[in-house]
């Protein structure tokens, strides 16, 4: 089994059978987590080195231990969960890891968790007696959405407890996918958890802009609820309007296959690229060990934290703040995909092992796609003397997951080209969040997207984490160094005509974080100063520029900010440390400030050595150096492994429209991560620039309907006329562009 | 004739003859651009509102003059060209317009011009003396890549001059493909355009890092050129390397037709959506009257300019600085495309009618191309409690066109989508220009990306221009908003827990420039006050984020920047004018500084009456307003017909890298306008979610070669084994997923 393969069927069930041994036979376990431990770096990428037979390399491939992690709860006592980590090596049969957490750590809420969180409450007395406030039509069945309870304010102390947003779904259409979100109801309960009894119900405030922050009281009279609300479906059979007809299929194939394979359930490779697809319960999918023609580039990329803090500021929405992949987890909350509908074209699925409460192996089928697309054209060059044209196109391959978490859809994918580049794209989709608002009324703190519901602004705000390993997985090669391009001043000297710029160079020496700068295009280059470009002599290396969006907006003294320092810079560099994945730390759920992520790995301060400034790089400091990247990278002065890993984060800052509801249209986010003088020419100039012959001429046809021909609408709809043949279609092609 | 379709063959040579008619017979024409003058905009508004039939407007279609424009020298003399104007009326056949302009308005090139460089370089004294300078192998055959001459210095007054890159290209190869750019020589030639006579020839600096800025003088031997430099093919016949040969097909077809319809050689319909496309000599294509379900969004969409400013100090690269809009025309430049090669699927072409410079009517084929694309998923939700999905897909209208500008290239397509968004995409590729090198240095200025051969740091910086039209073509109804989204300290009375933030809107009201402001998530909105959104009751809307890119980095009192103030700031707001379409004026050629750019708009100060701020409005400056827009609209208190227009300009820093060699892979950028309160809901929900039955599992396969099976090679390459199934695939999808 390679190391990175992740955990089989077969594994788990030997796995946990260990880990049950080592414990007494009546002991009380409750699963949450159970998957594959990756290696220790040190270990793995002597591992990889060898398995890639890099050059001077002559160590035979190492074998490595295959570890499995569990997660679980002891649970000691009616109440009394001890939340427990172990690490079992299949192999030698150990247990080689062993951790019992405190109680502040939270970990995240299984499927039963949630599950239970309905029916807790509506059976309730005290969710009952908060009911009575209200006059409610029998049609309206209860569906409460869980949600984690939050940050905790300094000082308070709580057990584990989840919050849940209450909404109505009218049943007399017999519907159990009509959508309830029309319908809120004002309560958040809160339960506890372990005990799976309601503690406490909030009340909410459903004012307008001119209204108080505090929920107003119960006035004695049952408010009478959905006055004014409208139903708002989005499932097909229940659509307020009809299905577009005249959509015409757009059919993507491969008549010849795919050009991608897919070997041991995680190796693949095209078009140059080999890499290896991990899935785990906390980040879905993880591409490992990327290499371009043999050559690495990453290490690991993931995606691995996000936050969206509500910035209504009205109780309790101050603690209306999850960490989808820290309280839920996005593998686990990973949709089963279908094909044709989720992915297109010719595609394979991936399925992953996930552990049900009681620690039974359970199947997530087809969580993980991959595909080929094509993306337009991705180069172009016209000899215009001779009019000769070469063109080819831009493929990239995909691998797609799209995790629901309650209201919320993210689709999160990696997209590997033929130009050597790595896009990492996540969409926003699914349906926002909403509270009641009285009728009539509008707020500052959101929207109103149905009548009586108010759609909140709230930020999204995401970390993607990068290993990287530029040509070498030697320890201590992989520099980060800022690149900017500044303004000169017109100086007779050196910018006599004022057209001059120049390029400045900060080596990174040192955790630390910094901000996306676009009025200096910041941009971030991970290189190997062992390697140089043979032909401009720069380091070899990749790039991105940290996309300027918005970040945390959230008071710095606030608990919503104090829980994810993460999300207020675009850019954290830190010393690696095996297992440290976590950008707002391993305990995001219900936590009171970030423990472990990345500001903490920061103040830390650990980094590697071989990073000294060099004569170039101190020129680069003071803005003269140009892209000649130098810093010697010989070795880690201090013994120890330590390697820079490379934060990115993003935001959305949502301000929901109209159009967003019932479900929102995605919101595309895309990092770019590029080749710069990793190759020495364009890696995808022999992408053959063969003609699709598949792809059709449309001549133009239909008459257009004159608006009292189309009943009184406006025009838009055309009543399609037999084809005709108009000017300059269906002819060949005439080279000769004589312009004038 | 619809007064926005393009100019047709009849009515070209018609207007020519009335032209020529008001002309003695011996007059002697250049002809530079002959193509259709829109009316002017508030007929032109009449006339659309009556064609969609508008609510309320009973007014018949009025009929409108039908107008062409035509660009032209009058040659008086030996080198005596007065650049003149006439609008000719087709209809009533007269002179509606005429217009001379003074020496300083250089007008763009012509294709004849350009090629007129060339033989008058090869064949010049001047030019072969300077020859003498060097040692050349008898195998080179100059190529000469002819430029605008660039900005000129205050005080200069020049000809009409172009200046020439010299290449030589490798002739032993017998390819006119083969790649010159490998092989530049150290001179740069100028020539008077009109006489056709080389004035200088202008020497190059091809130092190194700590050369100076002045080229070296001719030392008395001939310098022998290209001992290091090597070929750079691209062309399949000549590529150094293998063509792919894995790369499978990936087939886009459209069984049952295409979804659009065109008509008139430039209606569109397309889901809802319905627009006219245009196409000059200078812009390409244009979008105009862009309404979706009969609603007006956008009256005018182009790209309006760009500039290509160099960032190298030598002499005379401060003069390395083309307007490719202005100076050459990207009407004049566009490619004809090819079926199943620049776009896939079912393809609809559109011809223009260019003229050459006897005023022949030329057909310029497939010059625009329009299809349908899918992006991926579109929205998508799951109920988790059911796992009942409905996803949907995101598809595009794709309008394309390419251009060639020497060694670049540009892609700028629009596309609408099913979700009511408009994108405007630009994508950059083709060859970087190089300048030489000595062999063996580096160069501050750019990067070497071949032996002898420096790609120059530069920048691309856009200009689209936005004529929008918010539900209504009445005068003075679209109004633009600048929504932030900023935080509020936390207070006890507003903000107890520092989790709020709140919208500041601030109204603009006279013309102006601003910046993108990412920290506040600076968002323009285009709205119409007088139309409410029914259900949140603000002003519908579309909004856009300028993207923070990085702008001119020249020095503002260099004439590099002078010429294109426009290039400084990422949002411009003018007052309408008739003909008013760019961003750094109408004379870019060989300007000293842009006159009647957008800059100028500003300073003029002309505006639009009826957008007196309301107390809804002050409040927002105060930030304390949300959502709800307002400001009466409600006409124009001047009389004049007035309108904001809206420009965006966004940039590419471009310092190359080795992977731009020899042709670069695409860089792409996309501004995104979507709808914002424009639509009560989703505007995509009746989007079907049917399945593809086309799209099939591709299972895994492939056993991977050892790097020793690999003939040594890094793993990379797969040897296919029969289809194996492997866990997973191949069977049927199971939706129950239980998480643990």
């Amino acid at each position: 089994m390679h190391p990175l393969r992740p955990l089989s069927e077969d594994e788990f069930l030997k796995a946990k059978d260990i880990l049950i041994k080592s414990y007494h036979v009546d002991s009380n376990l409750l699963f949450r987590s159970i998957y594959i431990e990756e290696p220790p770096k040190a270990d793995l990428i002597k591992f990889l080195a060898a398995e890639h037979g890099e050059a001077g390399r002559n160590e035979s491939v190492p074998s490595l231990p295959r570890l499995v992690k569990f997660v679980y709860d002891v649970i000691k006592g009616p109440g009394e969960h001890q939340l427990t980590e172990k690490i079992i090596d299949i192999n030698s049969e150990e247990v080689v890891h062993h951790q019992s957490y405190p109680a502040w750590c939270q970990s995240s809420y299984t499927m039963p968790e949630f599950a239970a969180f309905q029916d807790a409450c509506v059976s309730s007395d005290l969710f009952k007696e908060a009911l009575k406030e209200f006059e409610l039509s029998s049609n309206f069945a209860i569906t409460i959405d869980p949600w984690p309870y939050g940050g905790l304010e300094a000082g308070e102390k709580m057990p584990r407890y989840m919050q849940g947003l209450v909404y109505a779904r009218d049943a007399s259409k017999d519907n159990l996918d009509s959508n309830h979100y029309s319908y809120p109801l004002p309560i958040i309960p809160v339960m506890d958890v372990v005990h799976k009894k309601l503690v406490r119900i909030d009340r909410l405030a459903t004012g307008g802009r001119d209204d108080p922050l505090e929920p107003t009281p119960p006035s004695g009279t049952p408010k009478k609820l959905f006055t004014a609300n409208k139903p708002a479906e989005y499932v097909p059979e229940l659509l307020d309007r009809p299905l577009r007809t005249d959509f015409k299929p757009i059919d993507v194939t491969q008549p010849e296959g795919a050009s991608f394979t897919v070997q041991d359930s995680s190796l693949v490779t095209w078009q140059n690229w080999r890499f290896r697809i991990g899935f785990t319960p906390r980040e879905g999918a993880v591409l490992h060990d990327i290499c371009y023609a043999g050559r690495p580039i990453i290490f690991r990329l993931s995606f691995s934290e996000m936050t969206v803090p509500y910035g209504d500021p009205r109780p309790p929405y101050h603690r209306k703040q999850a960490f989808d992949f820290g309280d839920g987890g996005c593998g686990r909350a990973a949709n089963n995909l279908q094909l044709g509908c989720d992915c297109l074209g010719a595609v394979h699925y991936l399925d992953a092992w996930l552990t049900n409460t009681e620690g039974k192996p359970t199947l997530a089928k087809n969580v993980v796609c991959l595909h080929e697309q094509d993306n337009g054209i991705g180069w172009k060059h016209t000899n215009y003397r001779t009019e000769r044209a070469v063109v080819t196109r831009l493929r990239e391959l995909v691998v797609q997951f799209v995790v629901t978490l309650a209201n919320y859809e993210y689709i999160f994918a990696y997209k590997l080209d033929t130009a050597g580049g790595i896009t990492i794209e996540t969409r926003a989709t699914g349906i926002v969040s909403v509270v009641p608002i009285d009728e009539g009324k509008t707020s500052r703190y959101g929207n109103v997207v149905s009548p009586g519901v108010l759609a909140q602004n709230h930020q999204h705000i995401f970390a993607v984490r990068i290993d990287p390993a530029i040509d070498s997985y030697d320890a201590g090669s992989t520099h980060v160094v800022l690149e900017e391009s500044h303004p000169v001043p017109m100086n007779p000297e050196t910018n006599p005509y004022g057209n001059g710029y120049k390029i400045r160079r900060t080596p990174v020496t040192r955790p630390m974080f910094a901000d996306a700068e676009p009025k200096l295009n910041r941009t971030v280059k991970l290189e190997n100063a062992n390697k140089k470009n043979e032909t401009s002599g720069n380091n070899v290396g990749y790039k991105f520029i940290p996309n300027a969006t918005q970040l945390m907006l959230a008071d710095p003294e606030s608990t919503m900010a104090k829980r994810a320092p993460f999300a207020r810079h675009h850019l954290w560099v830190t010393g690696y440390r095996d297992g440290e994945l976590w950008a707002a730390g391993d305990f995001t759920n219900q936590s009171q400030m970030e423990v472990g992520g990345v500001k903490a790995m920061v103040e830390r301060g650990d980094w590697f050595g071989g990073a000294e400034r060099t004569a170039n790089d101190r020129k680069g400091a003071d803005g003269e150096a140009n892209g000649n990247g130098s810093g010697n990278g010989s070795g880690n002065s201090q013994g120890k492994l330590s390697i820079p890993v490379v934060w990115n984060v993003f935001g959305l800052t949502h301000n929901p429209r109209t159009e967003d509801w019932p479900v929102m249209p995605v919101e595309i986010h895309q990092l770019h991560i590029r080749p710069a003088d990793f190759f020495t020419t364009n890696p995808a100039l022999d992408v053959p620039g063969t003609k699709n012959d598949t792809s059709v001429l449309v001549s133009c046809c239909g008459k257009e309907k004159t608006t009292a021909e189309n009943g009184g609408k406006a025009s838009g709809e055309v009543q399609r006329d037999p084809v005709v043949h108009l000017q300059g279609t269906g002819s060949d092609i005439d080279p000769k562009n004589i312009g004038g």
